[in-house]
């Protein structure tokens, strides 16, 4: 498990060391730690900081190569971004780099809100800042984005949720459970102290189920995989996400999907959704994927009408919520537009 | 399992014995019977035949009280109305109800086209029918409607698929194979040689996978499961979705996923799905369900536009593919609108 969370493989990255870390749900985290990446400088004035947490399952790598570089909306030479890897994910503090006796099965539970907290005082106590020019994420990270604009709206200028909701619905709540109970449910998975790789069935079975939900019908339908170099939808499944899954730890992706499935941004509002997303202050696009199967563009529009001078900006792709990965130029290209027009307002 | 699969539930039906029955694989059944139920009375000119074979983990009686009754389409004051039961879903001859050694996990495997053919002969042995005026069915039963058309083009006056395609796509035979898979990985599931009710956490588990997809995100947001009496989504998990399936025998349900992800009926045509939907002659309407999460209305229409003459329907409901089973007045009634246009073409 620690080969695939190296720096070789995910880095460079560094670490922000936040001492004990209390969390919402009363318990704590003992020597929290953030792994992050910056790119570009950070101006005289602090006008130009950009932060971009990581989805399920992913690191601050893909986001460097999905969506920063020269010519691009999140362009380097522009502006100071800090991809900040979520906690559980591998690389900040999580299940599978926890030594005994917190590890693995005993790691605490986790809130999207603990994470922007745990954002808040990187910013702060790193890089003093007080103010970002620009907080995005897809998915996990449209939570993370949602909740920073409810949580900290003095703090975030503008906001860019895509393929997210600030909420989680019924729906998306049931097929994370369909997640989650894949992988626990392997009988080498062993309540959460499994032998190194012996639960890759139920990682197996997982990357499937998030497969056949998370890119469209088209995508095999119209052998899109191909683009890939794959041979067949089995081929691909495999090939590509199996490949994503099973490297990865167990313990930790269920701590990320359980932390995705409770996500609610109005918590502190005391579950009222409206008066959490009138709060928010940020120039927000909320950025919907029209095919997308976990967070349906209609779910998105609801919450996106409750937020001030908000707009709605839908993107199209056949890969459906897995655009994210950056693998349609087309998805890219509709990104950079909105996400450029966004920081130019 | 054989109480859940008696008359006293599923009833009254009749069975047809088959003999020695040759499938397309090359194996044979022997002593197959095909349960069914007839209404109304045939004409004397034998021009008022309806025959409705079921969907996959359904019986005859689901189709008779969700479609059958006075004033509807199907009114069996004007129609003799033929619903059967497919091959292996415990009425009919199943690996439930085979003596041993062809029992449970021997049982062979069985095609769409292995129905259709005993179907045929169930009509044209029992009740001497030549023609019949309209055959219909949903999802498994849409398949079997097409092989229908395809495979006896002069025996069919008039097709309604419903939700369901001639062809399965690469989408739909994942989605298949992940309701399988849940099944069969549970340690309980054995190979298939399970012991009665022990493998009810992977029955429990491809209940929540059929659900996830089959109903839409609305009914789940909206909370439309408040119609049935139900107190939450995951009581309505439990109360509607998981109590469906778990009196059922999982082989059965394997047998009868297995024979959806693999249909094709233009096998008899080298594969050719043009030619061979080129070659219906029925009066068909292929009837959609907008929301349908199994069946995307995108795949019914480009295989409808194939179909010489033919039309497509399209019906909208909350219960996605899953209205198939009656619950939605609205769909009933779009239902019965587009069936009695049908009947009088």
């Amino acid at each position: 498990m620690t080969a695939y969370y190296a720096q070789d493989i995910h880095g460079p990255f560094e670490t922000f060391d936040l001492g004990d870390f209390d969390l919402e749900s009363g318990d704590k985290i003992r020597g929290l730690k953030l792994a992050y990446a910056t790119f570009g400088e950070l101006a005289p004035d602090k006008s130009n900081a950009i932060l971009f947490p990581t989805w399920y399952s992913g690191t601050t790598n893909i986001l460097e190569s999905a969506y920063l570089g020269e010519g691009r909306a999140l362009d380097a030479s522009k502006y100071f971004i800090i991809l900040v890897n979520q906690i559980g994910n591998g690389l900040s503090t999580s299940p599978s780099n926890t030594p005994a006796p917190f590890n693995a099965a005993r790691f605490p539970k986790i809130s999207i809100a603990d994470d922007v907290r745990a954002q808040r005082r990187l910013i702060a106590e790193k890089f003093g800042l007080e103010k970002l020019a620009l907080v995005l994420g897809g998915s996990m990270g449209a939570q993370m984005t949602f909740e920073w604009a409810v949580r900290f709206p003095e703090a975030v200028e503008r906001a860019a949720p895509i393929a997210g909701t600030a909420r989680g619905t019924a729906h998306n709540r049931l097929l994370v459970s369909t997640f989650i109970e894949a992988i626990e449910s392997d009988p080498a998975f062993d309540g959460g102290w499994y032998a190194d790789g012996a639960a890759h069935r139920g990682l197996r079975r997982h990357a499937r189920l998030f497969a056949a939900a998370g890119f469209t019908p088209d995508l095999y339908n119209r052998a899109a995989w191909r683009s890939l170099g794959f041979t067949s939808s089995e081929d691909f499944l495999t090939g590509f996400v199996e490949a994503h899954f099973l490297p990865q730890d167990p313990n930790n992706l269920i701590l990320l999907a359980t932390k995705w499935r409770e996500n609610d941004a109005a918590r502190r509002f005391g579950g009222d959704i409206v008066a959490a997303l009138a709060s928010i202050k940020a120039k927000t696009f909320v950025i919907a994927i029209e095919e997308d199967g976990f967070f349906p563009l209609k779910d998105l529009a609801a919450e996106q009408k409750l937020i001030p001078g908000s707009e709605l900006r839908r993107v199209s792709s056949i890969w459906g919520h897995l655009a994210l990965f950056g693998l349609d130029p087309g998805y890219n290209r509709a990104i950079d537009t909105h996400l450029r027009e966004l920081l130019a307002a």
